[in-house]
């Protein structure tokens, strides 16, 4: 058993469905439409434990998951979404040890996700033109203790990218097919771009550029994820549903036929 | 760059789309019905060179992803598809370093993609009540370079699970509810549980036990996945798309109210 | 050119996407969020014409569909939505001259479509175990000028379906399995039975009792319906859809093997 | 009871699924991979009668509804499918009595379901440029007992619409937008323009001409339909399905602000 300490964090999912992130800590007490809980009274019992607020309501005081923290993230900019997340993390093949280039930083949703995937022999170097952004990103990362997995940096992956010879570079920014040259430069051989748009002009545009810089292997795809009520009896799915968020476009480095010998001289 | 060598691992991507996983190997050739290549001549040039076959066709040969790897695997078994391989990897918080209950191994498709996040400190127990899938899989795995990661078990998750304090337990077995009890005395406090099943009628049993045995935050969603063709002035959805694959019910291990502090006495 | 009369009916939609269903009256205003119009300025002025609110908002002021008038009825019950209406229509073969027997009668929707279709030639027999449905559908059915096609009936379709050698039985309600023996025996051969269910339990009894009873030809659909927001170089599915409404299952009356003779002969 | 008299149209319903559209005549063996059935057999049977092949097959012998007639004709082109056909009815608001333009007509699909919803008091006008396909669905027109209601016009609805105040125009050619300003010339006051097209471009052009002509209340739909296997124990949605046939688009005719009058003037 992992009993609940001072100062953990603590996912209350109540009764309704609603979810919670808050630190357990004596003396506290955390109020909402279904009641209030002592936020000492969870410590000492095993993550998983079932609470009663004073109006009767049944909350679980559960261990946040990675997931959890980040959909708990101040949404700066538009996030990714679950659906996208497992997509874009197993096409990218990024896990332990990975080198990966990303951005733009946002909201740090997909940085984080990334970091939590290369750690801890991997490293993310993650791009954003505004400084807001990286502060933010860099509070959130060292909240869930991923911060060292992660280069911060200001700058524009359409202008430039400094690294060589990464896993995969992964772009979230208005006009990546304006970094698509500089995303193969960063790439080893083999490495992935996976492009995520909200439009169908953008996603033509990207395509567009991967076929000329030679890319191979581009999809576009758009994953829609539907949730079912179950209950015995009266199983149906949800009646409403994102219908949208973005394409995502995947691709692999790779040469011209017979430039493949050329442009590795050169490099 | 990374040059091909002599017995390296290689995913030819043809013109029409087609995907082959071979060996380079001197002397030998690869015929298909888009003509061959000489499997030797790729030797040296680096991951991502297109080649001709004789007939004038041109290939990309590429590195392969583990992704590449797996959908590559003998099918002895129903496999999981990649658009529920993501979300599930990212549901189930598996990364470096955890321990994760698996079965059936069945292709040992999503053994080896918890094997590829788990690695290197980390471990999967996959059982299955087939040794022919077991030994299928201690191949496909000792091919991949991720055997040591996976302990193959012969047994049945409904009777037994031996390990106890693992971070997740996913099932993808055609009685998953009977596998519930012992799934929760497995898991660690806050550990999450993964089923996957094809048939509504086995969601509604699973997920009526998950609530019995006072699991929380249960979900069950479906995924789809649509690809577009994306060409500028030509752009559109593919035709065809998988409607359906498994259901995929989620979950995390918690106390019924009041219990959290019996039970864990009594463990 | 169609003008506008004092006492036509009138779709305003306005900048913002609302949509009003109202009678054009001299003297009156209509007020909204978006201001204002003077209800009388639209005499005189063809059905299409945009006007501007006092608050500089300007509106169509369209002729109303007969879609348009069902989607503004009052919601005594959920109401069966366009895109599943549709193909309702389209799989029942219904159309002028048809007989159709449905129920419940509900809120009036489907009765009033069906009525639209078999008009002037047919019928819809629509019953309801509610007199307040009766009633309510009674009137908005006067005010679409389509009161004269339709019998209303007080009654129980699972009891009982007075009518024979109907083209269609059309069931949307709770407990369709229980109507469909007594559907068979009002429906002519070549008939066609139309079932509306939300969850899958409803639509396993259903089905399978219809292989009980004989139908033939069985089928069981959803229908998802998304919204494109078409602008050029911003062009994107809408953000949210409904993920679910009914499933729809529909079948073909049938005799079992050797039995038409008998039964016809009874009959 | 209705009897299956000698030269009437059947639709074979297989054992397997398989759907056969055939006349009944004395003396004549259909042939099929599930073995044959003499034809004369089923002469005096009700329709939905239950036959068995000489190998033990059995099948139904069902009365052919219109859309089992249309989707049975000579695919010359591409056809528009169920799931779209009912929304394309029930948008355009076409039913008994109503004047419709429409065109291509191609193979012939919609033109006929069009001239079953507006018998016997309305009709439709196709249009098509090439001769062959108005000579084939003539035929199917014919066959199907509705070619009294359809004017088949050799023209291009970019040059030039012959009509004027119809109820609908419904546009299924490569260059929809050429035929925006036609079609609003023929439309009555509140008249319904519905376009059908496979790519994303098409749609684009199409609806921001339709924004510059004034049209109003313009939409874009997609239509997915999703089969369910219903067996109790063993329910799920079927494993394939279409993603894709065709955008819908839809438009009412309106007039610019402040135009109507002029415009109303001039015509």
């Amino acid at each position: 058993m992992e009993a609940i300490r001072e100062g953990d964090r603590i996912l209350f999912i109540t009764e309704k469905g609603k979810r919670y992130l808050i630190e357990a800590r004596r003396g506290r007490r955390f109020h909402s439409s279904e009641g209030y809980v002592d936020l000492g009274e969870v410590i000492g019992l095993p993550y998983g434990a079932r609470v009663k607020t004073n109006t009767g309501s049944t909350w679980v005081a559960a261990k946040p998951l990675i997931l959890d923290e980040v959909l708990n993230f101040p949404r700066v900019t538009q996030i990714v979404y679950p659906k996208d997340l497992g997509y874009v993390i197993l096409m990218s093949g990024v896990r332990c040890g990975s080198r990966v280039v990303e951005g733009g930083t946002g909201a740090g949703v997909l940085t984080t996700m990334l970091a939590y995937y290369v750690a801890p022999g991997g490293r993310v170097y993650s791009y954003d033109v505004e400084e807001d952004h990286l502060e933010n990103a860099a509070r959130q990362l060292e909240r869930v203790g991923l911060r060292e997995f992660v280069e911060l940096k200001h700058g524009d992956l359409t202008r430039r990218i400094d690294e060589r010879d990464v896993d995969a570079v992964i772009l979230d920014i208005p006009t990546p097919w304006l970094a698509v040259a500089n995303a193969r430069m960063a790439l080893r051989d083999g490495g992935v771009l996976v492009s995520l748009s909200p439009t169908i002009e953008q996603v033509v545009e990207t395509v567009e550029t991967l076929r000329d810089e030679g890319f191979a292997d581009i999809s576009c795809v758009e994953i829609l994820l539907r949730n079912l009520r179950v209950r015995r009896g009266m199983t149906r799915p949800e009646h409403l549903m994102h219908a949208h968020t973005v394409y995502i476009v995947t691709a692999r480095k790779a040469y011209k036929l017979g430039a493949a010998a050329d442009e590795t001289f050169k490099a």
